[in-house]
């Protein structure tokens, strides 16, 4: 429960750092979680350094996705799409799906889950 | 349902133009709503004319935004704040807010809702 407005910078927050096997160069903020009262959907904004990328995978959630700058490429399941700053993208649940870094600079992106995802 | 994954750029888009007497210069576009088969939230882009404004109220669903460009100051119940690219805004159920274009050029913002909110 919250009961007032919450205004942040988003790069005012600590980001999780995410590089392993399947994922590179990628940085994770939650903006607007449970902890500050979210109830049904999580608001997240993703860095991804030039040349990352996110995994190939597909989970029991949907992704609601705005670019914000920068250039990715979405691969599906069996095709790809380049899009840039203005683009959404909706990922349906168990939906295979990538975001790659393919331009010059950060690629930015929100990404909106809901609430019973495994994740924040 | 949905079973793949849906692309597009926020202004090809048809936007709905708000223009009454709570509201003025507001361009509202649903980018994943429920026709796209978003099941929980929906992502609408709002782009706020120079001098515009969204309604000062209230209502019973959240809103979780991202400020993608331009400046707005928030209205509160008993406060403002400016905010500018970058910055999120989190306005709680039943939570009296308002945002206004303050600044130059247009103000753009994600703004996200329920599924269950009596709009798109």
């Amino acid at each position: 429960m919250s009961d007032r407005v919450r205004i942040g910078k988003a790069y005012d927050i600590e980001p999780q750092l995410i590089d392993n096997e399947k994922a590179k160069r990628v940085q994770k903020r939650v903006l607007i979680g449970r902890a500050m009262g979210a109830e049904n959907f999580i608001m997240r904004l993703f860095t991804v350094e030039e040349g990352g990328h996110s995994p190939f995978h597909s989970h029991d959630w949907e992704h609601e996705v705005y670019i914000v700058s920068g250039e990715a490429t979405v691969v599906k399941e069996d095709s790809k799409e380049v899009v840039t700053a203005g683009s959404f993208v909706f990922v349906p649940s168990n939906v295979l799906h990538q975001f790659k870094n393919t331009g010059k600079g950060n690629l930015e992106f929100i990404c909106v889950i809901p609430n019973t995802a495994d994740e924040e």
